[in-house]
């Protein structure tokens, strides 16, 4: 359904020196988010073939757990390079940085 | 960022007689749909450009929120529909519907 | 932790004549707000304690999915009466009723 | 509606020796989440008196509301404190409180 693009492979040659920490497993949530490209166009599908509304609905919970994962992930590596590296260079920048991590873990827990 | 399909058109055509009842607000949620489509490329594409976490992070709670109002729209018009049609009808069927719809909400406020 | 209220047998005499549907169910109700209100003062002890953060967030998990579970109950019975009552009387009051409900489900999928 | 307790002072006095951090606010939390055991009495009393199923609901997502803010608090502290301490201290503890923490984050984002 999602083709892969070879732009991963190129995103791959400068995964060592990558500034934002989560790039280790990049090709891992390009995977994931091309897989939830594929369910937005499911659900697309299924509007337009007037599929039952019940079955559409358990179709947008699997797609919202699915990107739920992915931010989950995003922000374990989060935590673990960009907050644990302010924290330990100390200093008001390390406050900031957590309290910009909880916020947007505020935004999502709302969303 | 997302081509129009030419199916929408014809799926108008039927509206009319659709068994599903959301279907009067086809072309709306194709559009939506479409955007959330839109939405998950651009995630594609700021993990592909090693973007800043949280500013990722921001993109799906956005598109979380966006298919969470496709889901509340559904919703309403499945049990405007489908919901109080088995109800008017009355019988087991009627209880079963709402159970049925109760299922789907408590997945949605879950994931 | 929760003491029982003897008002709950007197809540049971009217439970025939109540207006609001979720009435058949109101002693099972009132047994789980019972729970959640013990899961709030030992909430408080863990904290008072200064119990490991982590064990607190579990439970304050937990609470918010037993008030979860309640909203849920009390969105079934309400759809089952008060919307299908005005879906039957049909009108502007039953779109009415409908709108009101997703409202109030919307706000649960956010909160 | 919710009665202060003595033993709120008593816990201040060993807030600076705290193990777990969140103990600078301590006051704090136990004055919300003595609010919170408030709006679950609240709660107890609306489905007594038969109250508006919606107007429940609307309290239900008030109250869910209230105690999601209680946990991003505590979220805050435990990774100022604990994941940041740990983080600073190295080595396979530190790889463990953050994934002990997204787990902590992602049972609150399910809930």
């Amino acid at each position: 359904m999602t083709t892969p693009t070879p732009d991963t492979a190129g995103g791959d040659e400068h995964a060592g020196h990558a500034g934002h920490g989560y790039i280790t497993a990049k090709d891992d949530y390009l995977k994931r988010l091309r897989r939830i490209e594929g369910q937005s166009r499911g659900l697309q599908r299924m509007v337009e073939e007037e599929k039952y509304c019940i079955d559409i609905l358990t179709q947008v919970s699997a797609m919202t757990k699915a990107l739920q994962a992915v931010a989950m992930g995003l922000l374990e590596d989060h935590i673990s390079h960009c907050v644990v590296d302010a924290a330990i260079a100390g200093g008001p920048e390390a406050e900031a940085k957590i309290k910009e991590a909880t916020d947007a873990i505020a935004r999502l827990v709302r969303s």
